[in-house]
């Protein structure tokens, strides 16, 4: 895809022109001239490397279905099995509804998506194949990495091991996991599953974390031990990890280290009513990092929204960030720290990066995030994928 | 005022109309009719009493002065220092921006407000002056508390105390204050002051509160002590108390129930960085209890917005409510729970009490509340103040 989109400000800067040959961009300067080539305007807006959505869930949205009443608690296996008994009295449609939930995402300027997707023995693989369709349709528009998640449970739900071998080999990008201790009940079991299942396929692991303090602590040093025996440096990533704001500063800083040595990624949705890794403190240990909205509208909670400029306000009021510098450092988070966790190391605005940006309204970086205004442009390999703050694909 | 409010849910429920005759309204039903009487059609929306922001501050926000950017650092003393100075730099008019502010509350559904405000021995009383100000050109259009508040010491400024009884005289409805200890350095100097103040203008004290844990414990304690020796239940508020939300159960609950039989009431932002005053052990001991959003686009914070909904998602994601039941909890906080704490006891959607709504949009009171579109309709005292999320008065 070739397009010259004029009179931008790269990350704020001065104003310029960038020329996109073949979705990726070729030259950015002042002035730039490209005979033949597509022009789009930008207006003197503030351009970004496209925003990502590096924690969420495609399969669980119920927007457009009507208002969801929640009655449930919010005990996590009450939700769970809430969750799971309601996909079948609302006739919740996958594919239409991960359709809904991309484009939304899509729209608020998101070039890339981590999602993880049940797969348990009640809904088996349904809710992944509905996912692969929504990529397949989104193709080029936005690029979808699929987590298999036993969101129901592994060692506790016999059968759920071989549906998340299947979902590997029908495309499932990562494996997923969850709370060893807390839901699964068996850690060495439920983790020795998951690492083996990562082992064979080639594939990395995402691990949902939510046990808080020493729990987590222990979860996490089961996860480091296997990361070593298996030589999956690089390739995991713990989603949550709220252990890692635990009080305890010394312990939370060793294990913070041991992680690092692993080169083990987090991703935070920085969940204002638990203790969450520090965005400050993770970072400077040189781990990856990036956010999520986690799950948006459905049973589980109303107040998610597929907006990550949203979620760089949550993630900055849970770790009080104020300053210009702190707004432009979470906005990093939501874009190039989330592409980093994916394996995109050249999601930014430069020669031969690919062409994947979103256009900010704001007289700085820092008024952009704060005001999160609709974006006016998405960009994904060249291609426009939305506009004021619309994908250009109708949501089914 | 007279007006005949049509095809409305009152607090979401079946359609009705509310006839409202000399601000105060009359009469809820179906079908009702009032020859002569200004007709306004509610389409079908929610009504709920008018949203209360029960913890601003109207002299700080820089809203329409361009973005202003934070280069400080997050400790208190630092912001305080900051912003005395920026003000100056800044060329900040109280009166012009607190109508701003207030107008953009207005349009959000807000009827009633309290304000903290400045009172230095820097700027002296051209805050308050501002506000007040603002208070009279918008009488009629939301009601004004204004708490004269020594933002930048009390003890470590010497004249502030008298200019704090200037204040009260001039205008201001309560006594303001902030962390004995951790600010002003001199506990016992600090409550006998402000209650003495308090005491001898026979107006009621809310005194902000950032001390955490023990430390804040003990400043309560202090401020205990205070309220029996001069017989002030009823008349004090504490804004933030932080330390209520300390991690020893037992020892907060003490102090809850301590402040219960004194009827203090206790505001709250649900700030997501903090520990806080959970809403349901709060309300569950009896106390009244109130939302803020604090300062809005100021020289501390980029993040608040002047809208009681946001206020609502953001204390409730602190709080971890979810369900629907919890949603409407959160709501009543945002109204009637700051109108109790205002002394508006009357603040509700019955016969003989003032005629101050908002009209929400929702299928439910719950989808209504995680929504937060822009409010259809606000009326305060029969008037009509907003349409569409926008106040009928220009904002300078
Ligand atoms: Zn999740
Ligand atoms: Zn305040």
């Amino acid at each position: 895809m070739d397009l010259l989109l004029r009179d931008v400000r790269p990350m704020g800067a001065a104003p310029a022109d960038i020329l996109i040959r073949g979705g990726r961009i070729a030259e950015i300067g002042p002035g730039l001239d490209a005979p033949g080539v597509t022009v789009e305007e930008g207006a003197g807006a503030i351009a970004v490397p496209g925003l990502v959505e590096a924690h969420t869930h495609l399969d669980k949205t119920v927007m457009g279905m009507g208002w969801y009443e929640n009655a449930v608690g919010t005990a996590l296996r009450d939700m769970i099995d809430n969750e799971r008994a309601a996909r079948h009295r609302l006739g919740l449609d996958p594919h239409r509804q991960s359709m809904r939930h991309a484009l939304a995402l899509i729209g608020a300027g998101t070039t890339h998506i981590r999602s993880h997707v049940d797969i348990d023995t009640d809904h088996c693989l349904a809710m992944l194949r509905g996912v692969l369709a929504t990529r397949e349709a989104l193709a080029g528009q936005v690029e979808i990495e699929i987590v298999a998640f036993p969101q129901s449970g592994l060692m506790i739900r016999p059968g759920t091991l071989e549906l998340l071998d299947v979902a590997l080999s029908e495309g499932a990008d990562l494996v997923g996991g969850l709370d060893p201790c807390g839901i699964d009940r068996d850690p060495k079991g439920h983790l020795d599953a998951i690492f083996a299942l990562a082992d064979r396929h080639g594939k990395g692991i995402d691990i949902h974390l939510h046990e808080p303090g020493e729990l987590g602590a222990f979860s996490v040093e089961l996860m480091l031990e296997r990361i070593r025996a298996l030589d999956m440096k690089g390739k995991v990533a713990i989603s949550h990890a709220f252990c890692l704001g635990m009080p305890d500063w010394p312990r939370a800083g060793a294990l913070i280290a041991a992680l690092a040595e692993q080169d083990v990624a987090i991703l935070t949705t920085g969940a204002p009513s638990r203790e969450v890794p520090q965005v400050t403190r993770i970072q400077a240990a040189g781990l990856r990092m990036g956010a999520g909205c986690d799950g948006v509208r459905d049973t589980w909670n109303p107040w998610n929204r597929p907006d990550m400029l949203d979620r760089a306000r949550i993630v900055a009021l849970r770790n009080n960030l104020r300053a210009d510098a702190d707004l432009e450092r979470v906005l990093a988070l939501c874009s190039t720290g989330g592409a980093a966790v994916m394996g995109r190391a050249d999601h930014r605005l430069a020669p031969g990066c690919p062409a994947d940006l979103t256009l900010l309204t704001g007289s700085t970086l820092a008024e952009a995030v704060a005001e999160a205004a609709p974006r006016p442009l998405t960009i994904k390999a060249g291609r426009v994928t939305a506009r004021h703050g619309l994908a250009l694909t109708e949501a089914p």
